[in-house]
């Protein structure tokens, strides 16, 4: 399987995360995606591309325009108005709706209509990533189209918790919805996308909740007790035309091991399938893992393996996007074991054929 | 004028306040009505009454009943689920509306259902005061219903910013919103809330939006540079039944002195005389100071006890519901000059009856 990376993202890293009521070292570093490629390397999965350069409408075809143009102009009017020593994060939120129709004009007040949460903050060059990032997924998205079984997208930032206008929980452009956009686009008729990270993909949701042509399931912890908290309950089924395209597996933290997540996967593949996409999108975290520092799931690094293999069942010409995963020193043992299970059993199955 | 205190109000305090991207020491801070508190002994203002006791109804007359429940359990779910150490504050937020319908059960998940920004958190015995605070505001209703002409309700926590189930920018309790609420209840047709300080009052203006017995008036720094940020425009005019019941003068940050001042002023007192209401309450900030450490108007000590003699021309029964003012030094001077100034005024005036 082929891998298309950015050097760019590395332009994104910020000075602290706040949740939990308090300032914390970031959990999302740079790092994270650098293991992951060092241990594509190693295990010689397959060639890593560098990312194409797309046109900024793929990204406003799921986004608000105006927000694209806020995450654009943030950093510079961030050190105009405020402070250029701290990251720009917003501290106050629109909860009230008489502003709605108003793009604020500070940069305090920006932040907050375009924020769900402090943990999606803003340096100096983090559009520059963010951007690369989109590339990364089309540029995977692209390659599959043009005839590739599998591709992983290495994202970072990651994208699924991004929603048209908001930015939320490391994420700020929603990489997988931009992807499966542009297989519709290209002429696709259906795209599922399967969110595997440990956390509710709330933004891929939102985006195609009203939408019949993209399918979204989501195996994650459950809102409940965990971030993202305000979406992802086993009754949000899609509405108006995506009325039971929306198919949201919330899991117990703690005690959820392979048994259970096992047979959640079949479950959203199952319905997948039913769904006869022309292509599967993963957004794929690895925060499932069991010494995962923010994440209470039980997963073992073997357990990877065997979702890639039990993936490959569904033949479908399928992209991974990079999600979320925070153990660092597994996060590229236990992604490469996803991707290599996966394509070690396509290559026993020649049932999966290019588009 | 006789003033309603409690001492509870020092129940309520905070290690930081988050705003502009960072924690900052509070300029919210229990030491402010002491001021007030000392200069009204000093200048022989009136007595001072200890608040009464209500019933709880009060509160979620205006509140939803899930709000109240959640201030008062706040602190006991914090401590078990996350660090005493810290400040109860939100740091993720409801920004969607698929969980619009439920009650969180994580204690970070409810701070970010029922707050709309950092600097309205919650310590160990914030409950205490809050609840008192809006009892002192009770007990002046109370006092102007029985015949007094005015009273003045040293409230801390302030109210304005609080909305039907949002806590923000230091308010939980709309003790202004309580004790309108609280007039209608006792026979009152119509009541005017007039708020004068330098923020607008969003929560005020969202609790009686679709209103018409409630006309809510505010003078206040304009939202396009300040905070609250996403409401206090001239257009917002009020919904539905309260549609021509609000009224909102934004004024321009750095260079409002008291010609512009005075003007809005008599601006909003002409509408609320055509309103016609039984009682005036008068929400009283006095931020719009020229030094106050966080403002940006230009009235001067002097300016306050125009303001005061100005507001006797109402001729109406007023209350006077302290709201916000943070140059800890002058605070006293200027919110005792506004009350000082409104007595002698309503003296030299007979025509000021009890109701």
């Amino acid at each position: 399987m082929k891998t298309v990376f950015s050097p760019r993202h590395s332009d994104h890293w910020l000075r602290y995360e706040y949740s939990g009521g308090q300032a914390k070292p970031c959990f999302e570093k740079p790092d994270r995606v650098e293991f992951v490629k060092r241990e594509i390397l190693n295990r010689r999965l397959g060639s890593i591309l560098l990312a194409e350069e797309f046109s900024l409408d793929h990204l406003c075809a799921v986004h608000d325009e105006s927000y694209i143009r806020f995450l654009q102009e943030c950093w510079a009017q961030w050190v105009k108005e405020m402070n250029p020593e701290l990251d720009a994060i917003a501290t106050v939120f629109n909860r009230q709706s008489f502003a709605d129709h108003i793009e604020p004009r500070s940069i305090e007040a920006r932040l907050g209509k375009y924020s769900a949460d402090l943990t999606a903050g803003l340096g100096p060059k983090s559009w520059y990533a963010i951007e690369a990032s989109a590339h990364v997924a089309l540029s995977g998205a692209k390659q599959l189209l043009g005839g590739e079984k599998a591709m992983f997208s290495l994202c970072r930032p990651a994208g699924h918790h991004a929603s048209a206008a908001l930015m939320a929980g490391y994420c700020y452009v929603n990489n997988a919805a931009v992807a499966a956009q542009y297989c519709l686009d290209q002429g696709c008729d259906r795209v599922a996308i399967l969110d595997i990270d440990y956390h509710h993909g709330n933004g891929t949701q939102s985006i195609f909740y009203e939408r019949s042509e993209v399918f979204v399931a989501s195996i994650h912890a459950d809102p409940d007790q965990e971030y993202p908290f305000y979406a992802g309950r086993a009754d949000e089924c899609g509405a108006l035309k995506g009325l039971g395209a929306n198919l949201n597996i919330p899991l117990s933290l703690g005690t959820t091991a392979w048994p259970e997540y096992q047979t959640a996967l079949q479950q959203s593949m199952d319905a997948i399938a039913s769904y006869k996409p022309d292509v599967l999108i993963v957004s794929l975290g690895v925060d499932t893992y069991e010494e995962d520092p923010i994440s209470h799931f039980r997963l073992s690094s073997d357990d990877f393996t065997k979702i890639g293999k039990q993936l490959a069942a569904l033949d479908l010409p399928s992209l991974f996007v990079f999600e979320g995963g925070y153990a660092v020193g597994a996060i590229g043992v236990n992604t490469v074991n996803v991707l290599e299970a996966y394509s070690e059993a396509v290559m026993q199955n020649p049932s999966v054929v290019s588009l």
